[in-house]
């Protein structure tokens, strides 16, 4: 499985990326994923790939339970979806197949970036029957 | 107004006390605020200040918005609750004041209480009507 995490930011903060680096070292043996930081919403429109299943992150949207989003990740294996671009921005305005929503709050879009790449490593954990600490 | 935010974890990792430690330094103009990182659930009864007010953090409790914990805050000032205790645990068994959820996922306890301490921020920029970002 192939996971492109795009955040709109103007900058993430440096430890919400070292954060993010050590989920994404613990996520090495289960998939490939990687960040992609854009300064403005419509620079993604050149980079998201086009057959890629799209996501949307953002709040005010149905809530995803733990186990709602390791069905959906052990289902896009089984589906044939190895792309999956996971955008996660406070502009709307791309066509997604589906929004989702990590929380109720209003966060910081770097703290919502590791709590993705912690909702998807928890994921694959589930997935493979393994306990959630090594 | 003090807070003392309290975890029950055998271990949270060095990335997240990174992020706690931050966030902690960005709180220091407006409230004292200090992490107790407990072994075991029973330990909380003889540290928790009685008088404080308590509150449990857990998931599939009431969600709170960003907004809701602001003017909480607001209101523990207004009503002379200078202490408040916040409890991060996966185990219950003591009497809390309030019990809130941060989020619908299962979620690793260290990256909660980041969660946590970026909330509180986010609620005393609100508070003082300052930008999130500085």
């Amino acid at each position: 499985m192939n996971f492109k995490v795009y955040v709109t930011s103007k900058k993430i903060d440096k430890f919400h990326l070292k954060a993010i680096d050590e989920y994404k070292k613990r996520l090495s043996r289960y998939c490939k994923i990687e960040l992609i930081v854009v300064k403005k919403h419509s620079e993604l429109f050149k980079l998201v790939l086009e057959k890629s299943y799209k996501i949307l992150i953002s709040t005010n949207r149905k809530d995803l339970s733990s186990e709602e989003l390791s069905s959906k990740i052990n289902l896009f294996g089984v589906n044939g979806n190895s792309d999956i671009s996971i955008v996660i921005s406070d502009n709307k305005g791309m066509e997604y197949y589906e929004s989702i929503s990590l929380t109720p709050m209003d966060m910081d879009l770097g703290l919502q970036t590791v709590i993705m790449f912690e909702q998807i490593y928890r994921s694959y954990r589930i997935i493979n029957n393994e306990p959630y600490h090594k």
